[in-house]
């Protein structure tokens, strides 16, 4: 996602207008995020809201005041950057999703996530940008073909950020993963659609361009992935084989922090989707790096990505919230009201549909590959999974002013009301949409069969410890696993290799990585049960065996 | 700390080149701290080096590299933003320090520190103005009265960031606190002579610009100190209230850091000194809101400023490594080679005197006042106070920047002569200074006469644990109170107030600031012992009353 340099301007009318007013902006941010974080404990058992919606109200709110005070004029104050939002605010929201997602839920949902992601959001791409020029064509909106197409980008993009908000990890596990997972690869699909409407020929789409399409995102996925799982990795040695903890706690955690970054912003430099990188170096360092750290680090490291992420999310959303008060825009655009509420509502109505078209159709695929009734995704939890990806959120609003903006102005008619109606599609879906998720949730599916799966190791985060046998998710031998013991302590049956395979690929896969990360990957890079044992260490909860210093097995 | 908008364009020189090159440059940045730490650790035996040098050295050698890449036209790249220091770097550094600081020594020792932070610099200041009149007006560099009263105060200003490497707070406490606190209290007096040298009418010197002068001290120390521990009261108070332990660790964390924050922004906002404010702040959250926290959240924040504080510090090391190279001042003053060399030399000296004439004659005032041999300053002690004292860093570059250039750009020949004997009399002092420090010190003061006041406890911050009796600092009662029982719970001998109050002022203030502590504030704020315990918090490694909740006494 390497933007052109005019994006930068945002960030720098943010920065530049003066060294005081900077010192103001930075003063009212602090502020209301402490009140955030305050009025959300209060409605911490409030069944419909959650701390995004708080956050955007609270940013409307604010803006108004500015607005307010400033007699109409404040916009410069506060205008959106993509870049603080794409370099600074959204890494540390995906690395923690990957350093605290359930890995046994994501990797065995990975064909469908991938499914959703990919495929789904092409369709939602298509039926969004057919619909955009069938519609506002009629509507006179006057836009070009290329602007079509990136609306179509622009609005097949979830916003994983408040999904993790609305849906709980603990007690959906499956939807969770499944739409968290969606997200992400759908982040880099769109991102991918999008710099392909601005960078082909659009005159001329052929056959040709489609497969390069097709080729650009598989190489865009992949390198992605490896170079999130190879920064992740290095991190693990270097730390494993130093072992700073002998010296300075400190040090191993600006490390783990470091790198984390630096996975992120070398993808960037690559122009490669650094939310893939950030994702997956978050699930490799939760894997092998944070295991090989003593037990402050782990505690510190844990609780430190995690409040970076409460606290860039907020900031998010109050951001957009202030935002979505920039006069300029508005002004501009309520020269046709008509038109803008008519834009409004039509993308809305294609965002439910575009969604609608994938996620049905795609489920049923899904269900044909599974055996087990458990495993097969319910038509309420189709409908959630449904309804959980409809919000528009941080990446819709960035791409849009990437799009239709220069540096943050427009005069344009056509592209200011395609920034409020952007606008208004984030606000409406995010609280309208995100107010009735809750609910909805516990509606289609009573609390009472959610509880199953509560986790109750709080501290650690999981690890691959997929229940080798039988069915059941909560087996003693996932117990045994889960406990600190690695697999070569206890008795393995053999899956019978090929029937095994066919029957439950997942699983057998998992075999064998699993005893690959026995026999290469762990001995190298460290991970649960490979690092000393350090004595005293109290809150490790689980039951140490004493390892020898670096095993070689 | 508000200046003016120009200093704002080093920002947005560094941020508005182009998005590409400044995720270049951050993924350079992002690397070289990664190498910095591993080869600080790997440096972590060796007796002459420390983290900063380490810093500034690959800074430099980073800096010849971009020059010969770009043959000779890249300082852009990297211009020197006081914005990025003051706003984002110092905060976190000096909030640490203040967070972990011994505050029994640092109150203890509370009047020498301001005798030295605030008089000693003014003499500093005198001396350092007067030589620069004196000698610069002999080499003919060009410059006007205010320029050199302004050198006086930049010059005046000891690196606080940089002592904390060179001195431990284990191995010599005393003199760690002295002259730590020194540069905390010396801060806020260069930057208000500073601001007095660029606002008032200094053509007409006289008794009463000298009393708004003091005056204004007066008012900004005392302003800034209330700033301070009214956020860090407030941050007690909203944690202990909400109590949001039982909902979420990430609120509270980040209730902390943001409060932590909001404190420094405040004052600045304000035009107090930021960097007072923040480290009463940390002071008052040490005492108060940090007990107040549950265990988690406890090990997180200790851990997590304390690594914000030290990447912060190795960041600003690298940078000052890298901005020295900044080719376009280089050229201007290297027209006169001589004059250069020469103005560097005079400041070096003039650093040395202008430190020297107020560390020997105050540390001999301060040594009147204390009965005890022990608590006396030595000979030794004070060469090597004088000595850490002689580093001048950040602090001093940012301040030179403000008055010598335009945004970070200079083509007058006495301003690029000035800030190329800033950056020389900084990378000279930190470096040769920096590196004889240690050996300095183990000189003077062999490690066995060090190692009496080792601190054994390692996790929870000391709190105001002075003895109540007696003359040791190791005292039975000492060891005990700081075993988190409060003093109610002992019978105390008190104090025969008068009498006492002439002999050791310093204790009996302490005692009766304890008893108010404990009778009023810790029953409303929280601390030590009044927050209800957490069963089974593991980490805990005093000895639990178990309180009930909220006790009133």
């Amino acid at each position: 996602m390497v933007f052109d340099s005019e994006t930068m301007k945002g960030t720098v009318d943010m920065l530049a207008t003066s060294d005081h007013s900077s010192v103001v902006s930075i003063t009212l941010f602090v502020t209301l995020l402490c009140a955030c974080i305050v009025i959300g404990h209060l409605l911490e058992e409030n069944r419909w809201m959650n701390e995004s919606i708080t956050a955007l109200i609270i940013g409307v709110g604010t803006g108004v005041v500015i607005l307010l005070i400033s007699q109409g004029k404040s916009s410069h104050l506060l205008v959106f950057s993509e870049d603080l939002f794409f370099i600074y605010l959204l890494p540390p929201i995906i690395f923690n999703a990957g350093f605290q997602v359930k890995k046994k839920q994501f990797f065995r949902n990975f064909m469908t996530i991938m499914m959703f992601g990919a495929f789904g959001t092409m369709i939602s791409f298509t039926i969004i940008s057919l619909g955009a020029i069938v519609f506002f064509g009629k509507m006179d909106v006057g836009l070009a073909i290329g602007d079509y197409l990136a609306i179509g980008a622009i609005f097949a993009a979830t916003d994983s950020v408040c999904t993790l908000q609305v849906l709980n990890q603990d007690e959906t596990p499956l939807l969770y993963s499944l739409v968290f997972g969606e997200g992400v690869v759908n982040d880099a699909t769109s991102v991918v659609l999008f710099n392909a409407v601005q960078n082909f020929d659009l005159s001329h789409i052929s056959t040709a361009v489609a497969f390069q399409l097709i080729g650009n995102f598989f190489y865009l996925f992949i390198s992605s992935t490896v170079l999130g799982v190879v920064t992740g990795l290095l991190s693990a040695y270097v730390i494993k084989t130093l072992y700073f903890g002998r010296h300075s706690t400190d040090r191993e955690v600006a490390i783990m922090m470091l790198m984390a970054y630096l996975s992120y912003i070398l993808a960037e430099l690559f122009s490669l989707s650094g939310i893939l990188t950030v994702f997956f170096c978050g699930i490799v360092m939760s894997h092998y790096t944070w295991h090989n750290v003593t037990e402050n680090p782990r505690i510190t490291t844990k609780h430190t990505f995690a409040t970076l992420s409460f606290v860039a999310e907020i900031f998010i959303f109050l951001y957009v919230g202030m935002d979505a008060l920039d006069i300029e825009k508005w002004r501009v655009a309520s020269n046709s009201p008509k038109t803008s509420v008519a834009v409004s509502a039509t993308l809305l109505g294609l965002v439910m549909a575009g969604r609608a078209a994938f996620v049905f159709p795609l489920s049923f695929l899904s269900n044909l590959t599974k055996k087990a009734q458990h495993e097969k995704i319910g038509l309420k939890q189709q409908v959630t999974i449904w309804w959980a990806g409809l919000m528009r959120g941080a990446v819709s609003m960035a791409l849009a002013y990437n799009q239709f903006t220069k540096g943050g102005h427009t005069q344009e008619r056509g592209s200011a009301i395609m920034i409020t109606s952007t606008i208004t599609v984030v606000l409406f879906s995010t609280v309208v949409f995100g107010l009735m998720t809750k609910p909805l949730v516990r509606f289609l599916m009573p609390p009472h069969s959610l509880l199953r799966m509560i986790s109750t190791d709080s501290l650690t985060p999981k690890s691959f410890a997929v229940p080798l046998l039988g069915e059941s998710l909560d087996s003693e031998a996932d117990l045994f696993l889960g406990n600190g013991i690695t697999s070569e302590s206890r008795e393995i049956i053999r899956p019978n290799s090929l029937r095994m395979l066919l029957r439950t690929p997942t699983r057998t896969v998992h075999y064998y990585w699993r005893k690959f990360d026995n026999a290469f990957m762990r001995p190298v890079f460290g991970g649960r049960g490979f690092v000393p044992f350090v004595p005293g260490s109290p809150t490790e909860q689980s039951v140490h065996n004493n390892w020898p210093e670096e095993p070689k097995q």
